[in-house]
């Protein structure tokens, strides 16, 4: 008898083993560093046994990457994918493929991360800048940030930004009745705990009377009617409110400009611009302003600025808006962009430049024009004259069987209500999905040529557009699609991503986006999906939800998951919803204190704002816990009006307070709730439940913790989780009334993304999650003994052990040195590495979190780079380098200022470019120097700057 | 009314704008540039009237891209992807996705060209060295080459490499009887011509009497029986006569080595490790020969040398065995190699290491040994005792009804005869495969896990592998995925392919290989069908290259055409054997004389002595045109004799030469056949075909003129088209009897790769590809145009045009300065851009071919390099640059080079770094300095060299 091992021991290893990266051999390395023989051990010790969840997560066993695939491809098959035009915001598109393969499909694109250090972002960089060109372009606004979430959350902010920066005092935002009804619904979501009144009204006769602070216009009309609102936007300035208008991207190739038109800000989607429909998302919104509100814009806003040697560079601008500066007294609590989606959005107008551009929307509106007229000829009603895409059809009392006949015919229409239908054109609209709406309507014998022929555009005479767009030579120079894969790789070219080396930002989780998990996102029958379509059309996304709220309900501990927000941030504001709404519902509406640890990340003080909340701040003591005294005192003094505690789990310093269980206890004593900010969940999953342990409410980070890309800066997905009696409570569907409203426009928030996620748990298991989480431990105390002689580490728990990330103290040796923190992060780029997250939570230090899905010699590499930077700060204070001009304070070093003929600093070129002998095999060249902030937002430009920018 | 366009004028742009670099009002300034009012001026002038074809291609009219994609899904829909047990050398596999996507679908490696450039190369000469080291420790042999077509090709080469390099003189070739059939059909097709004489064994017993130069064994065998033949090796030896071992890689892990067994030369296929059967392939085959017969290997072969600073650097080794040099005095035709389908092998050993490969190994056995097991328990007869992953089963008369009752499950076994079925396990066979068989032979109670628990392992006990392989490091430090993305992106970072600059190669065509014609490649429809699966299953795939040959006829104007060949080299070989079964059928078996001009590619030569015919060369005048006189002469002397001509046109010296059609006349009178190469097919496609003026065959290059990317030197393919007196002597199916035999394994060749091809043609139509050609014929002679005043133009044609591409002449330039072709070539890899094809087809010169796909901006870039190095030679030759060490002899430069402490060079850094201002703004960094050929193939590594080789 020969050798043999039964079936059951040749099987695969599991999935968790390519997840994760050290292998067992190394495992064991790392465990007799930490000092500890085993995993068990070192998480006893790590993971306070209070919160510890007892036995492994019920959850499905591991599938294979070939199974999870097999099964994916299933439940896809279970959609159908029909043609849609259903319009109400969603628009089918071509996304050309090389966009597809090269950025969407490419994890030098997906795998970046936000661009805060602009050094190594100067590609997606240059990308947003695009964006934002494209956007201020066909707005005609001054100035555009770097995308929103969806078009109903940009009008809401662009709302809660004209309050702020309006002259009038009024609570009053008057809304176009002929806004997206999903537009309307987040607007009264988020208008009610801020105070402020919606006033519904048909502006086609102007402003309804009385004092106002803003209007919104829908550009063209949900109905498909194109308004000219001038008149309204006078009136509007009038009454010192400010005007809105929510427009279509690419109908405004044809019509004139918001900003033409009266607008003080723009928003709407740019999802038509090449980005597949994804179920309801993820595509990035909108918003432009007139110069002079650029300081209120929420969210994120590229600029140029100039690099140390003077040369232009691209950078995030006017940081000093940004909620995680401003906490509480911030305007909105965006963090995310939609830098993914921006940059499709973005690579497409490249793509086809501004006569492109045109000719799509010409016959976009071609089609529906001749549309109508083929309606018009029979005798159906059209309803308005003027519109671009969409065509408003009067049938009395048949709307749904004419509905009905056209989903026979494989074309979703859009019931409006019983006596109209919605029909929406759009890019890939042809003339078999006109005679099949015709047919629909009953009518067979339309001629097509003949028609288009006879009849006129339907756009409004007085507002064609005639303003210029798109001039800038970046929309004129990559029409071949060789021109614009060479485009695409040479921007990738720039920045580090996840494919090249570890990103090691402490409280962001850059782990493994693997290509499984990746590879559904682009297929057809998930992709090609309007988010109202339908219920019988989506039951694979259907049951792909359905296991995914189970799964996490599971991991996290609650009852009842919702996947509409599509952000964190968004998570959060439902969560605290949810709260607000269960207190009134129990006739507590007097509860309104929110207590945050002045540890907390900012975004959770501007959430609680925005969701009514007076914030009130909970001391920390040295070692970033929470101070248990003051938080007694604080809920002593505002017992009557507690709402809610926001804690982050383990805290944003990095550590699992023992005091949690405790402090959810005492909250609840005094009628709270316990919001857990799920940020640090990776430190968690299949160890302990928030849910379990004691809290009411969590949202997670499906963009970190379970592997959806950072794209860049976005998309993020963001559920929120609670105990059952919460569940009544979130977030209603954006066309459904419900006890409380949407927070997103789409039912399930970036649904084409979920996959991901799913994929994730499905081939992960019970075993493979809490193997991931014990190795992200495991690998952070690693670094953290590795560190420790060379820096400070901060903030560690029992036996000095830290949680999923550590944090290193240079504010000693700024003090002794100079050397700043910035200085090494900007160093870690001539050593090819991003840098970790800066001062954050603590000011002058460094925040590191491996995850789980770096290999030891990864890890090693990182190390091996910080203890070698020490050593270059140990020349600085010891003199034998120039404090002022020394391979740190000049970092990260271009080629072009290692080449350069005259040398003229004391270091030599080699100390600069190769100070570990490993970056000879392959080395990263930052494309520019170190960039200078304040010279950009002193001198803001927001838009692609003209080419003579670049010249010598 | 308003402005409006009608429907029709506003549809997309066709496909061909994208394929097409120059925009209008480009190619408006080129037709400037080159003195002609329009394109069609240029053309009647460049392309002789007398080749014209009149009218337009009779094409389909141009698909869009959306469109082209739906109708491939639509006929991929019409294939049925079984699971395949059918064995006979191909097997389904697990394509790691992190591999599929970030190597198979991504253009930085699937668009780079042959490492002829090696400094440009290094990543995939890694990779392809990995392949190596994979193939010579599994197959236990001193030097393995970097892949073959397949593995009946391989084994044929084999067989010329066991005559030329036998000590025995006899004709014989001794075949095991349980060789793969195709195989056996391909080695009776290239034997024939070269009077070798097979000899069909069964070798269980020992080898047959009497002399022979070879002996070939399948190991394990087509029937799945493991032989030891190690006594057969011994006899073989004994005799003078070399071993040829058709090996299993997979099996290899855990059976003796053939090397260790008495084989000097070991063939078969990679195909399992990771590459899909894509109906047949592309798949890399392999070779490895014992030390001693490296020289006579045919194909490429990868080595280790160094660089000018001594480090050490990758290079194609050997190269003076290539048959371009050795035209009819070598011993293969082989150019292309498998490149991409290598890399994904070596990949997959990467990604699994020894451990890895062993554990798939035996799971495929233990399923092939339950399996058996299950058989025989249950009364049914298993043939043999030992093997590996193929149980032979008798069931006689039965054979058919039980393939059925398979097929009816979703499984495809192999119908050997009446009485035998054979079944193969492979990497993806699980328990539901075991059932689904046993039920297919009627049986249904077997409990497979005490069947597992009871059963031995059916492999030879005399036989096990005790020798250990893939011990380097490199198959041990990229387990993860995310190491592994890294660690491909790392090699493609180092290399220029197309998705970096333009590759102006001459001869080679490195034009757009599109998104929309690559996707489907990997749609699993397409990608997972067996070669010999039931016609029944691929309709799909059928009536997509029905579509292709015809299309390509109509394209060539020829009747019939074949895709067999999986290489231009075996479409050349199979043109021939049909010239040749021709003349035979008409009884004229003396036509053995191939007349090629002196000009022609090195491979015709070689292709017509593999064909059996003498090769007589016809000389060429000043232009690199054929001599006519020297033609008529060598026509009259060897008129009863004359087989036929091979003639590139346009020539290989970039020529439409006006005689072709007066040479085809005076050939066919004195009743030779005229073979036309198509290399240069894509100066002429919509303009001019080789079948109507006077051509009797051609074949064609997809993966140049029909945009199959290079792959970093294969995949190709190489139809073969004919005249209908030609088309019953196109190749036979491999499996099937016809009047000539198979020249590739699979019936449909490389099938995969083919909806590339069929893409290209749906979406350029008949104007899409003529422009194509025009606008390849235009950027040549703009480039000539603009070179001209700097570099003598070798051959031009009327009016001084040339024709799709150029040769520029450095002989004279050589002469007065020193500076070489080498030079000017390795400068230009400073400038970022891949050299011309130096010294061919004359020696000290650059031909240049941009081909249609690049734009203006990158011609004149390319230009702009060409004319600042020539600016630089001026410096040489005023002596501002020393002779001896100036910024080309010694380029290219590394950024460690350039950043050095000690510059000792007469010229600055910035002039070796950034002769021109925009490298600035990215520059692609050499990672090696030049390398030293003669150094490699004096010290020859052809393995993965220890690390301490990279040290310092």
């Amino acid at each position: 008898m020969t050798d043999r091992s039964p079936l059951r021991d040749l099987s695969a290893p599991p999935f968790a083993t390519r997840h994760i990266g050290p292998a067992d051999a190394d495992q064991a390395r790392m465990l007799e560093a930490v000092g500890y023989e085993s995993v068990a051990d070192l998480i006893a010790l790590a993971v306070p046994e209070v919160i510890r969840a007892e036995g492994p997560l019920d959850l499905p066993e591991a599938a294979s990457e070939t199974e999870a695939i097999a099964e994916l491809r299933e439940l896809a098959s279970r959609n159908e994918v029909l043609t849609s035009m259903i319009g109400l915001g969603y628009h089918d598109t071509i996304t050309p493929a090389v966009i597809r393969r090269n950025l969407l499909e490419n994890p030098g694109w997906y795998t970046a991360y936000t661009p805060y250090q602009p050094e190594i972002s100067q590609g997606r960089l240059e990308a947003l800048l695009n964006f934002q060109t494209v956007v201020s372009d066909l707005a005609g606004l001054d100035v555009a940030g770097a995308s929103l979430l969806d078009e109903a959350t940009a009008a809401a902010e662009a709302m809660t930004l004209a309050r702020r920066a309006g002259r009038a005092k009024t609570p009053v935002f008057v809304v176009d009745a002929d806004t997206l009804p999903q537009t309307k619904a987040v607007l009264a979501t988020r208008a009610e705990p801020l105070g402020i009144e919606l006033v519904e009204a048909d502006l086609g006769g102007g402003l309804p009377d009385g004092e106002l602070f803003g209007v919104l216009v829908q550009y063209p009309g949900a109905s498909g009617e194109i308004k000219d609102f001038r008149a309204v936007a006078d009136q509007a300035h009038e009454r010192g409110a400010l005007v809105v208008a929510a427009a279509d991207l690419l109908a405004l190739t044809l019509v004139e400009a918001p900003g033409s038109m009266g607008a003080d800000i723009a928003v709407g989607s740019s999802q038509r611009f090449g980005v597949p429909f994804g179920f309801g998302g993820p595509h990035a919104a909108y918003m432009a302003v007139r110069e002079g509100l650029q300081r209120q814009m929420p969210g994120r806003l590229v600029g140029v600025s100039q690099d140390a040697d003077g040369r232009p560079a691209y950078r995030l601008a006017l940081q000093t808006r940004e909620q995680h500066i401003r906490r509480e007294k911030a305007t909105s609590n965006i963090c995310t962009a939609q830098v993914l989606l921006a940059v499709i959005a973005g690579m497409y107008a490249v793509y086809h430049g501004p006569e492109g551009l045109k000719r799509i929307a010409q016959r976009t509106h071609r089609h529906a024009a001749v549309l109508a007229a083929g309606l018009r000829g029979a005798g159906v009603e059209v309803v308005h004259d003027d519109f671009f895409d969409t065509v408003l059809v009067r049938v009395p009392g048949r709307a749904a069987d004419v509905v009905a006949a056209a989903r026979g015919k494989g074309v979703n229409l859009r019931l409006a209500d019983a006596d109209h239908v919605g029909v929406t054109c759009d890019e890939k609209t042809n003339a078999d999905h006109l005679t099949a709406v015709w047919e629909a309507f009953g009518l067979t014998e339309i001629v097509l040529d003949d028609l288009d022929t006879a009849t006129s555009d339907a756009l409004p005479a007085g507002l064609l557009r005639t303003t210029a767009f798109l001039t800038h030579p970046v929309f004129h120079s990559y029409r071949s699609e060789t021109a614009m894969l060479r485009y695409l790789r040479r921007l990738q070219d720039k920045d580090i991503a996840l494919d090249r080396s570890m990103i090691p930002l402490g409280s962001c989780t850059m782990k493994l986006n693997a290509t499984t998990e990746m590879e559904p996102i682009t297929w057809p029958e998930l992709a090609g999906i309007h988010p109202y379509a339908p219920v019988d059309q989506v039951q694979g996304y259907l049951k792909l939800i359905k296991d995914l709220e189970g799964w996490l309900a599971e991991v996290t501990g609650y009852d009842a998951v919702s996947l509409q927000p599509n952000a964190g941030s968004q998570g959060e504001f439902a969560g605290l919803l949810a709260i607000r709404a269960y207190h009134r519902a129990n006739g507590q509406n007097e509860r309104d204190v929110c207590l945050i640890p002045s540890s907390a990340h900012g975004t959770n003080a501007a959430s609680a704002v925005m969701a009514g909340m007076r914030v009130v701040v909970v001391a920390c003591d040295d070692e970033g816990n929470v101070n248990v005294g003051d938080l007694s005192d604080k809920i002593e003094k505002h017992r009557d009006r507690l709402a809610a505690i926001m804690v982050t789990y383990p805290s944003t310093h990095g550590v699992f307070e023992e005091t949690i269980t405790a402090i959810c206890d005492q909250v609840h004593e005094a009628g709270g709730q316990v919001y857990v900010d799920g940020a640090n969940l990776n430190a968690l999953v299949g160890l302990a439940k928030p849910g379990s342990f004691g809290a009411d409410v969590s949202h997670l980070n499906l963009h970190k913790t379970f592997c959806i890309p950072h794209g860049g800066g976005g998309p993020g997905v963001g559920p929120v989780a609670v105990r059952s009696h919460l569940a009544p409570y979130l977030p209603g569907h954006p066309l459904e009334d419900g006890p409380v409203g949407p927070v997103a426009a789409a039912p399930f928030g970036s649904a084409g993304i979920l996959p991901i996620s799913w994929a994730y748990v499905r081939m992960m298991g019970a075993d493979g999650l809490k193997a991931a989480t014990e190795q992200a431990i495991l690998s952070a105390n690693y670094l953290a003994r590795r560190l420790a002689p060379h820096y400070p580490v901060l903030y560690t728990g029992r036996e000095g052990l830290v949680a999923h990330e550590c944090i290193v103290d240079l504010r000693q040796i700024t003090k002794e040195t100079g050397v700043t923190v910035d200085d090494v992060a900007k160093r870690l780029v001539d050593y090819g590495f991003h840098a970790p997250t800066m001062s954050f939570p603590v000011a002058g230090t460094l925040m590191i979190e491996p995850t789980e899905s770096e290999d030891l010699a990864e890890l090693d590499r990182f190390c091996d780079a910080m203890i070698a930077i020490r050593a270059e700060i140990a020349k600085v204070a010891s003199g034998a380098y120039d404090r002022a001009d020394n391979p740190l304070r000049n970092a990260p070093h271009t080629a072009d200022c290692l080449v350069a003929d005259d040398w003229k600093h004391p270091y030599t070129r080699t100390e600069a470019a190769y100070p570990v002998p490993a970056l000879r095999e392959g080395k990263y060249w930052s494309p520019v120097r170190r960039i200078d902030q304040a010279y950009g937002d002193r001198n803001l430009v927001c838009s692609c700057p003209p080419l003579e920018a670049y010249e010598d």
